[in-house]
């Protein structure tokens, strides 16, 4: 059976749900949504673009639709609503609101007899599962999550909104000697300081007070005034060359004891190298993507997340290749 | 409702169980079973240690019996009998045999409606967990598997058996460069030579010829004959100084491309590192546990591996609350 999936959002995401969906032989691409004209939009691998408005038109041919917006105004009211007819999956990433979100779906997916996978992709999302894992196999011990190197959208949006700037782009550094200091079992208590620094690149408009900019940058409250942070300019040119791509990444860390006198030290770490950012995050939802059609074709409903999915139903192949191949 | 476990095989396994178990909150250790004479043995929280021969009796009174006996000679058989029992786990690592070992259990599980998790401990366990995750999210890519730097028993054993040898310990080490090419994405192949070395430490016994011994050490075939080997003479006392831990660890990565053109590469790296096989190994164990006891509490019986477990059954805490503190 070729798993049916649907796009919902064509953005980085969206395009980066394509390819991996292209790449997975168990799965078929059937459409793409977009609220957009779908005239204009043009897709990597042909697959045709619909009208996001009539998707649930789609309803019983489309086995898992995947929502490719945005956390902050797509997908809080999105997936709860086209949980009514579909499968959904999405990677909002709202951490403090997650359990807000889980409620709405979980609700729609009931009443509806549908499966909802919630809040996947590296963190939330791979990241959440081996902080989980950390703390039921180490209860002695401490938890670390660095992220970085890599580009932060949020941060590199409020360099923009800065007077003067043209374009930035903002890499968060977890600091080297932090990273060593918890990779070695020193258990440190780090501020925010102490974890992460900052790196921002910035386009600015011709004829800009750079000295301000700079300032405006290092003293804004909650981006960027609790961070050693470092301001580079740089032409129009150069900036497209050199900071085109969207890497990302980080380190999950647990650091634990055991033993009846916690004698024994041991460090779990989950790290993370991604060139892309988006494309990554597309590859978890397409692998948990094949986890909601499993569980929703043996009559599961409701929402879920990651800490719900038994590992099983991420691989294509059968429980018993996989304990031959792989255990 | 706490849950109450038993620990079959009392050895460091064992004594690894027993002190994460009185860490662990939400139960409690019923009894130490054994085949040794009962009253000879004295556990480290002064838990009653009863004949294994009778564990039988306590049908009933034990929610999860933790298997801590061998996999050469103990598991093959124990696991499937004490199944008739009682919900089981056990660290079965003989990985060639886990299909063979999985049927037999399943079976015995089936017929008696009890629930049964095998091989769990980190490999197999939370390395094969990794394998899969790492295949499943980048279908295009490489596994690697590194072992160490850390303690290999069956390596150790075989030099001891070595004429002249009194006492041994052999240590597997990644090779470095090795290693790094894989997390730079380069994605070499790599001879068993090129990915691991052996470091031996040896206590001779007085008056033996040591280059003989060296050399019947780095041609011993399938142990030693396809590494570099390197060999250590030292004093007993020192021996039983510096080599008293029973350390390891090691790595699992996938590395992978995303993208029509699979331009973008992406690294995921899961590391350990142990000060005790042994007692990392038993915490481990007792997060399954955890699970065994509420899987067969909603219900659920045959044979398990840690494919078949969602996040969610490891971790004290409930899935409101984990998806609140962890997500």
């Amino acid at each position: 059976m070729t798993i049916r999936i649907g796009i919902a959002g064509y953005g980085n995401l969206g395009r980066g749900v394509e390819s991996a969906v292209h790449k997975s032989k168990d799965m078929e691409l059937v459409a793409v949504f977009t609220r957009r004209d779908p005239a204009g939009v043009k897709t990597l691998t042909g697959v045709p673009v619909h009208d996001l408005a009539k998707v649930s038109e789609w309803k019983g041919r489309i086995d898992v639709l995947i929502l490719c917006g945005g956390s902050a105004n797509d997908l809080p009211t999105q997936t709860p609503e086209l949980a009514e007819f579909f499968t959904v999956i999405d990677s909002f990433d709202t951490h403090a609101k997650i359990p807000e979100h889980f409620a709405n779906v979980d609700k729609v997916c009931r009443a509806n007899d549908t499966l909802g996978i919630i809040s996947v992709g590296w963190d939330p999302g791979l990241f959440s599962l081996n902080r989980l894992l950390g703390q039921a196999i180490l209860p002695d011990g401490n938890d670390y999550t660095f992220w970085g190197r890599g580009v932060s959208q949020g941060h590199s949006d409020a360099i923009r909104r800065v007077p003067g700037v043209k374009d930035a782009r903002q890499y968060t550094i977890p600091v080297e000697s932090a990273l060593t200091a918890v990779r070695e079992g020193k258990n440190p208590v780090l501020s925010t300081r102490e974890k992460h620094t900052r790196e921002c690149f910035v386009v600015a408009e011709e004829g800009a007070d750079l000295d301000a900019i700079e300032t405006a940058i290092k003293t804004m409250p909650n981006y960027f005034a609790d961070y050693d942070t470092t301001v580079n300019f740089l032409d129009e040119e150069t900036f497209r060359r050199e900071h085109v791509g969207i890497p990302h990444g980080g380190v999950v860390i647990r650091s634990g004891t055991t033993g009846m006198d916690g004698d024994n030290k041991h460090v779990i770490e989950f790290k993370l190298n991604l060139d892309s950012n988006p494309e990554f995050t597309a590859s978890v939802l397409v692998a948990y993507a094949r986890a909601a059609y499993r569980l929703r074709s043996e009559g599961v409903t409701g929402c879920k997340t990651v800490f719900d999915i038994a590992p099983v139903y991420l691989h294509p192949a059968s429980p018993e290749e996989q304990r031959k191949m792989l255990l």
